[in-house]
């Protein structure tokens, strides 16, 4: 069964929607990477978004466009993490509950973070099995909506309006690229692209060692995610079945980077840009600097997915 | 001899002559801030600003106000950090040379910094003696032109642009603060907001162990800074002349805050902002935060001064 893949115009519906409950993010250049890329790259900070990352744009559409009924008896959802904050936020906004599956082994800066916006956790194991079965139970005992990560047109709507915003600021560009996980931010990015300007790219990047999306796309078949390895936290799970749709029809490539370059990208973003991107976000710019001939003298606009790291370790 | 306090159209001025060469660094707010502060608050984010921090526009300012004759010599100053990297790259932008002297206990990362934008780097012993004779010398050998890191107007008028960049972004403020060092963030500050608005007030917040524009502007008698100790390593240094006599002029009250409270606040913003402030940054949102009754309810603009932190003993 396919689901019907969302409009441009649900994307311009959902911003009008957000619009009074977002941050606008700031776009940002740094003449030092770029000296470095030997590009030009525009950076459109979602790290800065509420709950520090995109996620929030999705979740607070979801929310907001929820009958009353739906909305008084509250939203769940499974994640790890920003997707969890997101929806707890968006669910506080508006006075409602939010009911969250996460894995035990969530880290603390996350399980903390959620739980600081007010919503309810429900532990499971940090297996697929035991996290359907945790949040079945929520849904029957609650009667909330399930809003899920990614693989709903609500989400990448949300999402799509930071690819969005980006044109807005700087629209010469020649290609704009996002990383993907589930692939929510991913497809709604090409969604906005490719209707505001269909000439240009939209490229996608992924660590190697959680390279599902990589390898569905070369092969035209959807595989699973299984037992992926790498730093960035935010890209483990497997492309949604909306989302593989949307990335087959509007995205024109993806990339993979190692795990080494994913860390040295992140700390060359945090030391010239004074901004603090978690790993997830750095694999768009990894892949330009794994790949100069490729994006050598291009216009390049990047999504920075998101800045939760658990600073907590840090020595200040 | 007292010198001539720059007027807000010298600001305009300078603000006319930079705009090509600075970023216009956003302005961000934080709910969860505002809510721990029961205030709303306004950060212009100069950490964001080139070589990451408001110095760079007081340094374009001075570079771009030379005559050919003195751009060809080049410049020169003393100076731990900041301004020697925003003098250097000033300097490169416009075709021509900086001598810098820098104590030679300098953070590494600023040394780097400094010799990265292709500066010629003359170290001294940390002592006033040393720099004064080693700035003598360089001088007398080269011609440049000494650009003082704060004593100067025509630094203080490129400093003045980021209050009125953030005034332009929200003009309906209680109060506008700026840490104070030198003075030349504060005063140009000053000189901006009482032009555009003088029921705002102006509030400058000083580490205690570092406290000398403090106990200046409270005793009407200008004291240098004696072995002053703190984490705020951009604050260590005695007001300028001119700049105390712009802080008495407009400046309505300065407070002290703790080195606990400097990191504690130093952490807040990285770990809710997802930027990087270095510790002078937080002095500002440190006195808020220490001196609740004061600036509650209060609609406040804080500039951050910048976000240079060494960033290699830190674990990825």
């Amino acid at each position: 069964m396919s689901k019907r893949i969302p409009s441009y115009s649900e994307i311009v519906e959902a911003h009008k929607r957000i619009e009074p409950f977002v941050h606008r993010t700031p776009v940002l250049t740094s003449q030092s990477i770029n000296t470095i890329c030997q590009s030009q790259i525009w950076f459109k900070c979602e790290n800065l978004q509420k709950v520090g990352a995109f996620k929030f744009r999705g979740a607070i559409n979801a929310v907001l466009s929820l009958t009353q009924d739906q909305l008084r008896k509250g939203v769940a959802t499974h994640s790890s993490g920003n997707h969890a904050q997101a929806l707890a936020l968006a669910a506080k906004m508006n006075g409602t509950s939010a009911y969250i599956v996460m894995p035990d082994n969530s880290p603390e800066v996350k399980k903390n973070a959620v739980a600081g916006y007010g919503a309810e956790i429900t532990y499971c194991k940090p297996t697929l099995q035991d996290r359907e079965e945790t949040i079945e139970k929520v849904l029957k005992e609650t009667g909330a909506t399930f809003i899920h990560p990614y693989d709903d047109a609500r989400i990448i709507c949300g999402q799509g309006t930071a690819a969005r915003e980006l044109l807005e600021v700087q629209a010469d560009l020649d290609l704009v690229m996002a990383p993907v996980g589930g692939g929510g931010l991913l497809s709604g990015t090409a969604i906005s692209t490719k209707a505001i300007n269909n000439k240009i790219a939209v490229i996608a990047a992924e660590p190697k060692g959680a390279d599902d999306a990589y390898r569905s796309f070369k092969s035209g078949e959807w595989v699973p995610s299984e037992k992926p390895q790498t730093i960035a936290d935010g890209l483990l799970t497997s492309v949604g079945e909306l989302n593989f749709q949307i990335i087959q029809n509007y995205v024109d490539d993806i990339y993979t980077v190692s795990e080494e370059s994913i860390v040295e990208t992140m700390q060359l973003v945090w030391e010239r840009m004074k901004i603090i991107i978690e790993p997830s976000s750095a694999v768009p710019l990894a892949a330009v600097m794994e790949n100069p001939a490729v994006f050598r003298a291009k216009r390049i606009g990047i999504i920075f997915s998101g800045g939760n790291v658990d600073l907590t370790s840090l020595h200040f």
